[in-house]
C-alpha cells in the first residue's frame, strides 16, 4: 500500500466485510453548506437515500439533440481508434462510448458537463468545486443490452484509481423511457452508509476485462442480501430527460433490456477538486485516463 | 414431413415471418362453449390478452405447503438419476423439476394438477377434457436465476413434440412474491394471435441444450418488436400464490433474477385430450416423456 492510510481496505485477500461509511453524505467547507438549488427535502432525501431522481428534467428538444450526438459518436470514424470506445463481447455494437465531456470528442457533451442543472446541484452536495473523473454515454440496444451485477462504484475508483474518499456523485441523464420491465438503473436505498468491501486481489491491466464482465470488486452476497432486505430494492424509471443523481457508494445494478426498444444515457462522474486520487488503494497500476482523470483537475465552469 | 398438413410450419431453412392463428382461442365442442368458473369478462380478456391473472388465488398456508414441497424435491436423492432433474449450468443448483404432476413423484403437485380451481378454468377455455402435457417447478434462486428470451411455447410443441393445434393452455403459480424488478413473467398481450414461425432446422437432442440456452425456436426480433410495439409488455407480477393462465402460443420472456430473494413457481401444461400430439413438424425424433406426454392420455379427474 504505497498510502500511509486506507479508510476504506478492499480486494483483501481475507474478508473484511462490511465497513461503516466514515465520510459526510452531504459535504460542507469551512464556511459551511454551499447554496445551490437542492431544496432541503431534497437534500434529506439524498442523506438517506444516497440519491436523487428528477423526473423529465431536460425537455424533449434538448433530448433529441443529445440523442443525435449520441448517434454521430456512435458512428464517427475518428473515434474507432478511441480506447474508451467500448463494445458488446458477442455482437460488436457500441455498448459506452467514455471521455464524452472532452471537447475535442463532443461540443455538446462538453457543454452538458459545465450546464447549470448538473454543475450546481453537484457542487452544492460536495460543497467545492468540481472535475470529471470519467464520463460516457451508455447505449443499451433492443433485446440485446446485458445487465451489469450490483456493485458500488466508489469501491472501484478507490481500488483501482485511488480517490480516496467518498466525496463525489454521478449524474446520469436517460435519454429513452425507463419502465421497470426494460433494465433500467436499479439502486438499494441507504447503501451509501455502508462500504462493503470486495476479496480478492485485483489483476493488472483488469480494467480491460471489467468494463465487460465484473469479476473483481463483485460485493458479496450476503451483504447485498442484508441492505436490500433492509430497504429494499428501488429503480430509476421515468421519461426520457430525467435525471438521476447518485452518491458514489450506493449500490447499483442494471438487468438485460429484454424490450425491443434501445436504452441509452448519457454519466458524468463528478469529483471534488479536494479528493484528488492518489495511488491505487487496492491494484498495481492506475487505469487509463479515459477511466480515471489523473491529471487535469481544473474546476468546471459554466 | 410426417404429418398430411402442417398449418404451422418453423424450424424452415427459409423465413415464413409470422402467420395468422388458424385456431380459436377460447375453445367449443359440438355442444358450445364449456360452462366453468371463468366470467364473460375474463373470457374476453383471454381472448384479446391471451392469459388472465388472479391475484393471490391460493391462501398463505396452501403456497407455504408447495414451497415446503419444492424444498422436499430439491432435496430429493431418488430424484438425483431423474433426467427431469435440471441444474443451472454454471452453479449446479436446480433450475427445474419435471413430471412433478406424476403421482410417484410428487403426491401433493399430482393433486394439484387436478385441483379443480385449475382444471375447471383450463377445461372451460378448452371446452373439452385434459391431460398434463408437461410439468415442471422453475427455481430462479436469489441473485443467479437467469432469465430466458422470448418464446412461444406451443412453437417449440408444436416442432419438437408435434402438438398440432393451439388448443393447450399453461397454468404457473408463483410460489413467491413476484416484483417487476424481480425477474417476473413477461407477456406481450395479444401476440397469441400470430404464429412467429422460427428459421433453421432443429439439431438432434435439441432438448439437452435447449432447456438451459434456447438456440433454436427463437422468434425473429423484428416480429416480436412488432407485436411488443402494438401493446406494450405486461409482467406477472403479484403476492405469492396468484395464478397466471396463458395460452399455448402467447409470447412471453423473463429477465434475471437480480433480488436477494428465490423466486420459484409451479407449471402446468394441459393439452386438450382432442388435441393429441402427432409426429414432430420441425425436428427430427421426439423429445423424452418428460418434456412432452405421448402416451398416458387419460384425461385428468379431481
Amino acid at each position: 500500500m504505497l498510502n500511509s492510510k486506507d479508510l476504506y481496505p478492499t480486494r483483501t485477500e481475507e474478508p473484511v466485510g462490511m465497513i461503516p461509511r466514515l465520510d459526510p453524505v452531504i459535504h460542507s467547507d469551512e464556511h459551511g453548506h454551499w447554496s445551490g438549488p437542492l431544496t432541503d427535502e431534497e437534500l434529506r432525501g439524498f442523506e438517506r437515500d444516497g440519491y436523487l431522481f428528477f423526473d423529465g428534467l431536460f425537455p424533449p428538444e434538448e433530448v433529441e439533440a443529445f440523442r443525435e450526438e449520441l448517434r454521430r459518436l456512435e458512428a464517427d470514424p475518428d473515434l474507432n481508434d478511441w480506447d474508451g470506445m467500448i463494445r458488446e463481447p458477442e455482437s460488436n455494437e457500441v455498448r459506452s462510448v467514455f471521455g464524452i465531456h472532452r471537447a475535442d470528442i463532443s461540443d455538446r457533451f462538453n457543454r452538458l458537463a459545465r450546464d447549470p442543472r448538473l454543475l450546481d446541484r453537484v457542487r452544492q452536495l460536495l460543497a467545492s468545486e468540481v472535475y470529471i473523473h470519467q464520463s460516457r454515454i451508455n447505449y443499451k440496444p433492443g433485446f440485446r443490452g446485458t445487465g451489469f451485477n450490483w456493485h458500488s462504484d466508489f469501491e472501484t475508483w478507490h481500488a483501482e484509481d485511488g480517490m480516496p474518499r467518498m466525496r463525489a456523485v454521478s449524474c446520469s441523464i436517460i435519454l429513452t423511457d425507463n419502465h421497470a420491465l426494460n433494465g433500467p438503473l436499479m439502486l438499494i436505498p441507504g447503501s451509501h452508509k455502508h462500504f462493503v468491501s470486495c476479496v480478492g486481489a485485483t489483476p493488472e491491466d483488469n480494467y480491460r476485462r471489467s468494463l465487460k464482465v465484473q469479476e473483481f470488486g463483485v460485493p458479496d452476497e450476503d451483504a447485498i442480501r442484508t441492505l436490500a432486505r433492509e430497504r429494499g430494492i428501488d429503480a430509476a424509471t421515468g421519461p426520457a430527460g430525467s435525471l438521476l443523481i447518485f452518491e458514489c457508494n450506493t449500490l447499483h445494478a442494471s438487468n438485460a433490456n429484454m424490450s425491443p426498444d434501445p436504452r441509452s444515457n448519457v454519466f458524468f462522474v463528478y469529483n471534488s477538486v479536494r479528493n484528488r486520487p492518489q495511488q491505487p488503494y487496492g491494484a498495481p497500476g492506475v487505469r487509463p485516463a479515459f477511466l480515471g482523470e489523473r491529471e487535469d483537475f481544473t474546476p468546471l465552469e459554466r
